[in-house]
């Protein structure tokens, strides 16, 4: 399952987590709405290359232009308006500074990670200690 | 029909003009999700009424929350992270002069009926232009 859709199957607890992370730096709406692209990009690598950065931020601008093409079609006047400002916000802070943008993205899709390898920890742990005693019971019964 | 869900009908070149003042001030989010609530109260009044005004502020802060309990359970992440933010931003905003925020939704419903008005205007005009030459040929007929 992708990252992203992870990401929202996770308990309260955890997107509590998530919510801190995600601001004006980097909108929610927009690792939202363009999950899989985001996710198949290499913003590690971008955050060290001026050259990539710049066009990883130009190919967001395309995508989020995409989008806006097909919500203005629907008629989805809040997604419009949201993916416009959106549009306008991350052109303005990182239009000078790509390898930024790509350095928050890269430390968003990080933190994402974190969390989902902290919330499958219990779950891990428990399926340990359950073979552990299977085990356990099996080399008594063995005796 | 709901004024936001004429608002939402309205064509591209006047949907522009309601993305102009839609802002941080008062967000479009808040607008949507609580569009049928929003138009039933009186603005106008909580605008020049400072305990009304403070009902209004408190109210919407209710209302906002009863959303997030119900987006909560629907494990809708996105739209849970955007009404914790506007919540936070309103009363942050707002907190000490709920008159101002009471003008603000004034001026937003009172500029979007101006708009409905005005993209309106064009139909009227050719209703009542056709209206006439109807008249005109039912009287040339009768002489």
């Amino acid at each position: 399952m992708a990252q992203w859709s992870q990401v929202q199957q996770l308990e309260q607890r955890f997107l509590e987590q998530v919510d801190q992370f995600y601001d004006d730096t980097f909108p929610m709406e927009v690792r939202h709405q363009l999950a899989s692209w985001i996710e198949s990009q290499d913003w590690d690598a971008a955050s060290n290359s001026d050259s990539l950065a710049t066009i990883l931020l130009q190919n967001l601008m395309i995508q989020i232009e995409d989008q806006l093409n097909r919500v203005s079609q629907e008629k989805n006047l809040l997604l419009r308006h949201n993916l416009k400002r959106i549009k306008q916000l991350l052109l303005g802070k990182y239009h000078g500074n790509p390898m930024h943008m790509a350095m928050i993205v890269s430390n968003c899709l990080r933190e994402e990670r974190r969390i989902l390898a902290a919330a499958s920890m219990p779950m891990q742990v428990c399926a340990e200690y359950l073979c552990t005693l299977i085990y356990f019971i099996y080399s008594i019964c063995k005796m």
